[in-house]
This record gives C-alpha cells, structure tokens and sequence, in this order.
C-alpha cells in the first residue's frame, strides 16, 4: 500500500518512483487540464489515435477486402483476448460487442434458464440502465423482477435467481465482493451478472479465480477506448457452452459465411457477439489497450487508490462528506463527496482545469485513472478545489448555466 | 426510365446526361478499381473521412465535454433525422442505434403484444440473421415462431402475427411490394418490421405513404457509413408512443441524467435507443450523409437499375443464370448471377480491378451504387467477366485459395 502523501513534496516524491510514471507520456492532454473524468470518458491514448487512422485507410484503400486483409473480422476476438488479461479471464473467455446494456441483456436472459429460480434481482442504488434492463428483460420473459434495498444482493442470492451486480458503484465507488458473492451464489444455485463498467482497467480483477461465471463491461472508462466504444462481455468456459444468447447474430455463428437457416454458435464467450461490430471505434479501442501492455494490475489499482486517498484526505481536512468508502480496499477507482453546490463547484474547477463530473442531487465525482495522473497534479487540484470552496468563486453565473449534460 | 445502352459509346453518353455524375467527385477510390460491392461495403465518402478526424479531435481536445460541445449527445437523433428523408418518412420517426441484428429484435419484441397473434414469421430464404434472431426471440417470449417457404411472407400476414421481412432480398434482390404487404398486415391485425438493409441509400423508398409501421436497416452499404457503421431504427409516429422496448438503455430515457430508477421512454422512434452509441464510427457515418444531400431519391433508383440492366443484359449474352427479378421495378440495386466457379472468377476479377462477392455455392452479386460508378465503367466491368469467362483464365491456381471472408 502507498502512504497518503500529506505535502507536495511528498506527492512529487510519490511521483519520482511511480512505476507507472513513464506512461503519462502515451497521452496527449491538453496543456493545463487535470482530467478527474477517466472514469466516465478516458482521454485518447496516441495509439488509439493511431489505429483509428489504419482502421479509415484500410476502409479506404483495401475497402471491402479489409475484412481479411485488416483483420477486421476477428478483430473484436483478438481484442478480447487482450482484455481478458484486464480481468484476470483466460483469452477465450471474453468477446468485444454491442454496448453494455445490450449484453447485460444477452447475459441475464442466457442465465435465467441456468438459475434455480427464474428471476432477476437488482439493487435499488445500482446503475439506473442496469435496473431498466432487469425490468426490460422482465416484461419480455415472463421473469419476476425484484428489486433490492442497497446493499441487499449478498442476502438475495439464497433465492437462487440471477443477479445484476456492479463491482464498483458508479455512484460510492464501494467495491463488491466478488469471490463471496460467487461463493453465495454457486451454494443457492444463483447467477451473478457483474457488471464492471467502473473497474475495468483499475482494479485489479480476478474473474476467474474469484469464481465469476458472467460479466459485461464498457471501454470508455478507465480503458480509453473512445466514446461509446464497444463493450464486452465475459462469459466462463464451463458455462459459456451452456448458454443460448437471445440475440444470435451473424458474428456469434460457428459459421458466418456458410447463410445456414440453422443457428449453431461458436464455442464459448464469442457466441455472444452479434451483428457487424463498428470497426472504426472498435480499433481506436484495440489501440488504447496498447498503453496497458507491460502495467501489472496490482500497481494500477495502488496508485488509483493512493490517489484516491489524497482527494479523501484533502476533502475531508475542508469538511466535506466523503461519499465514498474511506478504507482502500473497499473503493474503486473514483471518489464521490457531497457538495451541497455540486454543480456550480464543477464547473468552477473546469474553468480552473480541473475536470470532475456532478451527478444530482449533490454529488461531485472524481476519476483517478492511474495511467496519466500524477500525484502532483492530484495534490493541485484539490488546492484548486480548496480555493474555490474557500473564496466562494464557484457563485459566479457563468457557473450555474446548465448544459445538456451534466 | 433510362433505357440500358447496348454499346460503350451509348453508355458514355449516359455518363454525359447523367444528373449524379459530380457525385462520384465527392468519393477518393483507389485507382483502377471498379466497386461493385457497395451493396457489401460502401466506400468512404471524403466528408465521412472529415467527419471522423473531428470526432477524433473532438474527444483529444474537449474530451468528455464534447458530449455537449461537440454535440456527441444528440448525434444519434440528429444524423437519424438526416436518414429519415432517404426512405421517406418524417425526422422524428428514425434514431441510429445498434446494429440491425439487435434492431430487429427490439422492434420485433416491441411488436409482439400489439398483433393479433403472438407469432413470428420470416421467409426460409431470409437473410440468415433475420431467421437467427426470430428464434432466439421467440424461445425467450414465448412466441410462436414459424418459417414461411420463400415468397410465403404475404399470405402469411392473413394469420395476424409480426412479419420480419427485407425489403430487398440479399441474395435475389427481389423488392417487396411494401404497400400491399402493409394493407394486408393491417387488415388482419398483423404488424411487419421491415428489414431495409440492401434498400436503404439506393431505391425510392416511402415507408410513411406506404404504410410501413416498423423497419430497421444498415448503413455500411449504399449509405457507406463505415464499416458495422450504427444500424437505424424507423417507428412511426402513430405507433413508436404504444410501443415498449425490451432493451431500455438510457440513450432511449426521457431524462437520461436524471438517473431514475423508473424508465421514462422517450416520445417516438428515439425510444430505441439503447446504450452509448459507438461516436467514431457514428461520426463518420453522419459525414457520409452529406453526400446524398441534394440527391433526388428517383434519380438514384433509376441509375442503380439502369446500371444492373447493363450487367443483366451483358450476362444473358454470355449465357449466363441471371437470379435476380429481370424487370427493372422488381430489382433492387443489385443483380445475382449464377456461375458455377464463382468463387474463382470473383477471385479473377478482383486481380483486373473489380471487386464483386460470392456467396456459395454458385452466386455472383453485383452491386450497383449510383453515387460513385459510372456506365462506361461497368460496361468496362462486364467485358472483364467476359474475357475471364472466354479466356477461363479463372482457373489458375491462385484464384481457387479460400479466405476467412469470401
């Protein structure tokens, strides 16, 4: 664990032995922005930036021959592969498709057949979409759909149903268990869909061997695959061969090219592609995982927290609410505090450069996406915060016009 | 109607009168190369190429601001009304989203409740996938789901259930007569959802006048929007308000960050929306738009036809299977030829410049986008199959080698 630095200077010394140090260098910030956004849109990593160019050249040069001559037609496999080591999952246990509501759909609705009792269970203060899915896929199966009090999907797994389940919340950032609810689940013959939007590519995940059987994701968070990139979906070799997608497109088929009438899918998690991935944000995605070869996920996930742990600390020394759990261990990537003037605060900091986001009614999150932060440049955003709190500066006008999206 | 030239002199002179010509300005294809595959693959118009290196610099430089700045947040909508006027219906009735795979499902499944009979119907010689997902649909509903002989699709309308029917058959190419499908749907309580993928971008279409409720349809065709470039949905007005989408992402939320718990769709079309839209690829797909600005929807059918008669005609006189609907109003865009070696002499052809597809075991397709060929070009084209033909200078070794994609 990395000490809480509680100066600058110890925050640049953090910074003089951070292994992760050198891949700042793969980013192309703008000059003079601290982006605490990474986990809601990553910023382009050079080579995502890259590999969408190849990607529009091979459209444009080799045309309709680039599906072979550019691998397009694997390429959502083999960059699944690549994933999978994100995850601590076997290369062939992860399949990049469609986005993350489409495939906790696919997920859910393949699982419920394989649960002791046919229902889906989510937790009230999950991701809204997580919970429409549930009673999307409710209304269409005939499942019974229940929805939990927060923090109430450990006790629900002894009714045996299929859970919907963050492994971070996007809103505390309170991190799941996963290996205890797996084995909760696996003892009352339940299933758990994790959802892991807000952990990929900051914890240091270990699907398989934490148990997990099915899983879905997005890549524009912590993976900087580019905005709307497409998601993925993890799917364990021993159950994967079990399960039947509702949504079996031409890209899930044994064999694509062969027009049968008859649908016979393709042998483990790939069976959850669909149709005709978007190629030109699906290879700016392949590229942005360029910049995680050789990072060891253990040191990710220490220096989010580490940086975490300065906004903690800072926060709570201005007598903010942290929202967040404090305790390392517990918390993803991101840390929520509880500003009554959220929204005018937020857009008080962007003009200072310090990026973060406000959801309603009163929460301000930042993202510590530990490939292009320093812990430096953590330590001044929260001055900046400080001075803004301090001054009052945030009740300006200009900073309480709404825009589309908050 | 354009009467077919029988010589080159007369198709150059076509090109001469020929109101779409500055058209073929506004796409960079490689030297030498005559596409016929804009059925499979459209090329990239420039302004798609544009169009995507802004996006891209859109989420280097306003990353997740751009959501507002740069408008990502409605680019969906927004390019969906731009589509609207390619098959004749009102702005408010198409949104860009997923893929048709998944499309198709969400409409079909949409439909279920509001026929007469809680059934599936889709035509043995379908595309594939459109088969895939009415069974994977129906054994999660509950749903009938029942196979028609080909061509069976109107009668069947009599039994009252949801119809999944192209508008262009991928493999014949034969057009549906859309309005009669639709008076008859409506006269027996049935609901179609019309597959407008080999349609779109190349036939006159009128889904509105012609009664059509539900459709959904590619781009990465003859709208070259890229490859698996976002799919489109089309619900008409009177409908889209009744109808529930089992997939409710929170694209499709009345109040996406309002983050409720309860699902509040969104007023017509929009409602399908599902997860983030893949921006890259979707950026450039709005860029290919701008090419059909200013486009007349009957010049462009009657130059797709006028240049699949030239291959029709051609063919017969090489003795040649012509499979596809002989009549100009029966023909969608392109035209299907039978040569027993197809695969070889695809393989030919592509060595002298011309790019055509097989699709085993014995098709040859053609396709015929009007906005980039030109008539002397796909004379030129047929008098390379002849001289392949004549001279079976198909049969060298190096033709016969398989790809992954043929």
């Amino acid at each position: 664990m990395i000490r809480t630095p509680t100066s600058r200077a110890e925050a640049q010394e953090l910074d003089r032995t951070d292994a992760l140090a050198p891949k700042t260098e793969g980013f192309n910030l703008p000059e003079g922005i601290t982006y605490l956004v990474g986990h809601s849109l990553g910023p382009p990593p050079a080579t995502a930036q890259t590999r969408l160019l190849e990607a529009q050249a091979d459209w444009a040069t080799g045309l309709v021959r680039s599906w072979n001559s550019a691998g397009w037609i694997d390429l959502a496999e083999r960059t699944g592969e690549r994933l999978a080591a994100l995850i601590g999952a076997p290369a062939g246990d992860v399949i990049v498709t469609d986005n993350v509501s489409v495939n906790l759909f696919k997920l859910a609705a393949a699982a419920l057949p394989h649960a002791r009792r046919y229902a889906l269970f989510v937790e009230e203060d999950e991701f809204p979409t997580d919970q429409y899915i549930a009673a999307g896929l409710g209304g269409l199966s005939g499942a019974e759909v229940r929805l939990l009090p927060p923090g109430g999907s450990f006790d629900a797994l002894t009714a045996g149903g299929v859970l919907i389940k963050s492994a971070v919340n996007y809103r505390s950032s309170e991190v799941a268990d996963m290996a205890a609810h797996e084995r909760e689940a696996q003892r009352h013959g339940a299933l758990i869909v994790w959802d892991l939007s807000h952990a990929t590519g900051v914890l240091d995940l270990h699907l398989a061997s934490d148990g997990a059987r099915l899983a879905a994701g997005c890549t524009y968070k912590y993976l900087n695959g580019g905005p709307g990139a497409p998601a993925f979906v993890y799917a364990a070799q021993e159950i994967a061969a079990k399960l039947v997608t509702p949504l079996p497109g031409w890209m899930g088929h044994n064999a694509p090219f062969a027009f049968d009438s008859q649908y016979t899918p393709r042998g483990g998690a790939t069976r959850f592609a669909s149709g005709t991935p978007p190629i030109l944000s699906l290879a700016a995605f392949s590229g942005a995982l360029d910049v995680f070869e050789g990072v060891a996920l253990p040191d990710l996930q220490s220096k989010a927290r580490a940086l975490g742990a300065i906004a903690i600390a800072r926060a709570q020394g201005m007598g903010l609410a942290v929202l967040s759990p404090i305790e390392d261990a517990a918390r993803g990537g991101h840390v929520s505090v509880r500003i009554a003037e959220g929204y005018p605060v937020v857009q008080a900091l962007a003009a200072r450069g310090v990026l973060a986001d406000f959801r309603a009614p009163d929460t301000v999150r930042f993202g510590f996406s530990p490939l292009f932060l320093r812990y430096a440049q953590v330590w001044d955003a929260l001055d900046v915060l400080d001075e803004i709190l301090t001054s009052r500066s945030w009740d300006a006008p200009e900073f309480h016009a709404r825009a589309k999206v908050t």
